[in-house]
């Protein structure tokens, strides 16, 4: 578990028509990363984004560009994005039939390599692959169903990423856990307190209508740093 | 875990060619739901009924229709017994890309929601979709591969059942168990007693040949009685 | 082309919760087959008939089955029908990698071979299998999209028949051409006329509504002896 | 035949990094639709733009757009593009099996309909479809293999466009032809006089290098006026 | 057409236990290639040699290599005979979605490339890609079912076979055309004589049983002339 | 647990030139068994053997059969093995939508059935198999990617054996472990320490290179004693 919060704010709700002025934003924010989804509408019923898009955005910016695939066709969408020169791959359990290679491949091109597991997975599976993965994202909502009206976080957010920290403890591993859907302003401080070190931010955080973006971004830091805090004092009562 | 164990006949089990005539039967009966199994020759070689049959059922009977999908493309078919107007959805783990979706887009139609899991399948796989599911449905045989010779119920079959009893009843939850595959007259009262609240009838039970409707129905009721009296006498017993 | 036209009424017009009785009507009004289709909700989003009920209804009539298979995986449909004992076996172009090879298997076991196109496949495409087959199936609407508000017979219905029968002759091939799709009592007699030679009869001709059976099947025989009569005109005046 | 060109240029080759000011260009530049390709990753091994980008282009433009859809589910991707409301959809023949049900399904949307073929792919298999198709799309270069190095345009593509041509012209139909893949200045003037009515403009034209974007705008005028003098000029050579 | 007529006998029908001795006997033999099926028992029901097999064969021989690859995944494939370094790569229509780009895909790497047609499928598919490709293999059975018990030639072999001739000539094309499917030393004549000019060989002709493997060349090289000779008494005769 | 290890040599790694003399030369060193790997393309990317040569090898060893199959449509493959006449048979879990049924179909042919598992796949997922299983196959590396440059044997290859073990001493199962990948000499001993009693040998064993065929031999038979020697010492040391 890392000290410092690392914040990934999705790319997906930027301004799409003017991206280049988007990320010039963000870097001036001084986040640590772009999230970038690439779905295949096949795994989701979503594409957002294209490729050519991502790898165009790859030469406006230094930004470490962090990227969650939801793809049936990992190997392709993998190779892709080892092309572009990306900085952290993201592939889902539910579609990796050769999990540990694919793990492999990606840090053998200095790339860090993290799973995601869709929200009802337990993260039991990935007790053999904790010791080669750099970052485990847990998703919070159903990913690429944007349309289903009335979805939300699912019920057993906290506890899941508590005991993903406590499985990852006790295998010490220094893995992240990545966050995903719906991580608003009002649920950082306990997820974070829980053990969860890489947001990623979208319309219910640094997006959050109503505000402005240096607003919402100076909200978002007291939401992590309360989260910390919480975080801290759970471990001395631990000891 | 119910006190009233619910008794859900198969319509395979019926008369394909009038019925009509036996779904009036199963009303005087008085069973709790008519358990309709819908396979698409894909997820396993049987394509037993029509949608269009189920979908004429419906305007002939208010019992309430209790779903078996195993399909591949769930998505589908759920939206299909959610057009016709069902009481209970359970599709299988096995081929569920987007299992808490699912589940709750069931849900949101006022439809209970099952999840099936094929004979070798842990019921771990479920924890955390536990917290939302209405019915575990543990087939002990595979399902739809009638043709095979010699298929018997699987070893482990009781053993299951309290397994996955055990573990809902840690999570305080009160999802049902139903059991679905040869569930015979001579094999209720264990499984009840395990903890099976939910009870698949076919031609082991219900349908058993040799003896009348009238017949079977009575005995069904004794081995029923006797599974929970075994239940509750080893209710007493744990404490 | 045959003097001797062929009614095949679809079993999925008849009442499928009695369908024992429905057969009986059918065989009392003297039809030559059932029409029976089987969808793989794959090839279409449909299923409207279970395999389970075909069989069935095999146990209770001599009439010829006449199968309709709508579906991707071709091999194991077929294996099926010829299981269950019918007499003809119809399987889409649009699916079939290896269609010489399944046609011959069909006519290996004394069923008849048939060959369905949707609206749009030209039927150049069996030139060399006209040589094999006995049966075209001409689908004059896209198969299994009932649910399509407001569809209604191609525009090309009549052109492709006689183009068909055209080719048909051509080749000296004495395959029969089906035709399926708003068959209605209005159309027959230029789709006769045409050169269909087996119609399947469903909600716009021996099941419409506002008549009894006994009246639609006259209304029926009336069309297609209208039909005949032109073919026969137009066979004068061509020579 | 029309006797005007439509341009249709490619919104890939725009500024993907500020769409909304690349759009203002084309609008001021009086093109007639925007072309956009939608692919899947499967159909063929790109996936170049995002349905949200898409659909926030949808809000800052009234130019028509000319959608061609390179995928494997059809019916997914026309029903998203009818959902952002586009002018006209253009499919691909190698992956519709149920190519005249989609024709219709758009056209009843008040969408206009096409079918792309590949470049190997006869127009022959739209015999029937030109009854009631808008556009068929004449690919020159085979789609979505950007990667191939030293790809070419098709040698037979001026003898595809006028064969598909005499076959329209024979069905009196006025179904419009679109060429796509390396339509270039210099190809422009056979392609039109062979009878292409509907360009997609790209790197070889309205975005090649060394030129304003002004400068390519002119000479791309002058070569459509250079075809249309030439087809004018064989037209009446013919009578 | 060519004068020659290739010899290509299928390595299937060698001895598959001592493939260094078997292939020492074809280069004595003065065979022109080495015929080699490649099968992925998805496109067929068969998956007959390996590719390390072809990888070891391709060490100790400098024999040319004449792939026939039946699969769903041609790409994967081709690579893998590219990689290997074969002289002729022949794959099938009916799996071929980019037909234009795999065949210029292989060309650029020196090799021929050939299409194969199963028995039904029309030559007129490759009407545009007759001008590009190097080979058509007519198959003469369904490729991959040597467990069909009875299968025999298909009927329109030789008609196939010259009206494919025929349309090659047309085109001006020298397109070789390649026979498979039970050549045997019977109906080689009469292939020869409507057009074939490359001949896969295999339990009918250099394999046959009751002859030495010298005898049944001699044989093989008689049925050639005598196919040679009626296509040049038929081509008098056509002048 | 086994006091025998079991000694299955890779064929892939033998003269696939002279697959005849090289099975004598297995026999002739005692070996237990031949391992043979059935691999799809699919699956994985690779075909290294086909049918017909592991049907004719059948015709010449009476030496066991141990089929590795990595497949996706595990039904046809074990079809074809079964009817070839083998002694085991391992499938992967990761593609096995009817584990149980699949493993009680090959033990009704009397052939022993195992069920393989990915680097990355806790074998948790086999708790209810593991009763009626005989063999679990740990891979070690990841199947079918030799193509990977510096591919390693997983780091926790040791653990997963003893853990494995543990969960198979508990259930009181005497199921075998089999290891397959880099399973080395310097391996071997903690391997068997661990638990394993199946050893797959390649190319970092018996086929070692640098060594003849004896000397390896030698060599192999002093990694698995003391394998043994270390297990009967830990055996001691645990009561």
């Amino acid at each position: 578990m890392m000290d410092k919060i690392v914040l990934s704010p999705s790319i997906m709700c930027a301004d799409l028509l003017n991206l280049r002025e988007s990320v010039r934003q963000l870097e001036q924010a001084g986040v640590d990363a772009l999230h970038i989804d690439v779905i295949d509408a096949r795994f989701s019923p979503s594409m957002p984004l294209g490729i050519d898009t991502i790898s165009k955005l790859r030469s406006v910016t230094d930004l470490p560009f962090d990227i969650h695939i939801m793809a049936v066709n990992n190997d392709w969408f993998v190779a892709e994005m080892l092309a572009i020169g990306v900085q952290q791959i993201t592939f889902h359990y539910e579609s990796a039939r050769h999990l540990d290679r694919l793990v492999n491949l990606i840090k053998r091109h200095g790339v860090k390599a993290g799973v995601a597991l869709n929200p009802a997975t337990p993260a039991e599976n990935l007790r053999y692959a904790l010791a080669e993965i750099d970052c485990i994202l847990l998703m919070l909502i159903n990913p690429g169903f944007a349309g289903d009206s009335g979805e939300s976080q699912v019920s057993y957010a906290k506890n899941k990423v508590a005991e993903v920290r406590a499985m990852a403890n006790k295998q010490r591993s220094d893995c992240a856990i990545q966050v995903d859907g719906r991580v608003s302003l009002d649920s950082i401080p306990e997820l974070v307190a829980a053990g969860a070190d890489n947001l990623v931010l979208g319309s219910t955080s640094l997006y959050q209508q109503g505000f402005s973006f240096e607003q919402n971004l100076q909200r978002l830091h007291q939401a992590v740093s309360a989260g910390l805090a919480a975080r801290a004092a759970a471990g001395e009562k631990a000891l």
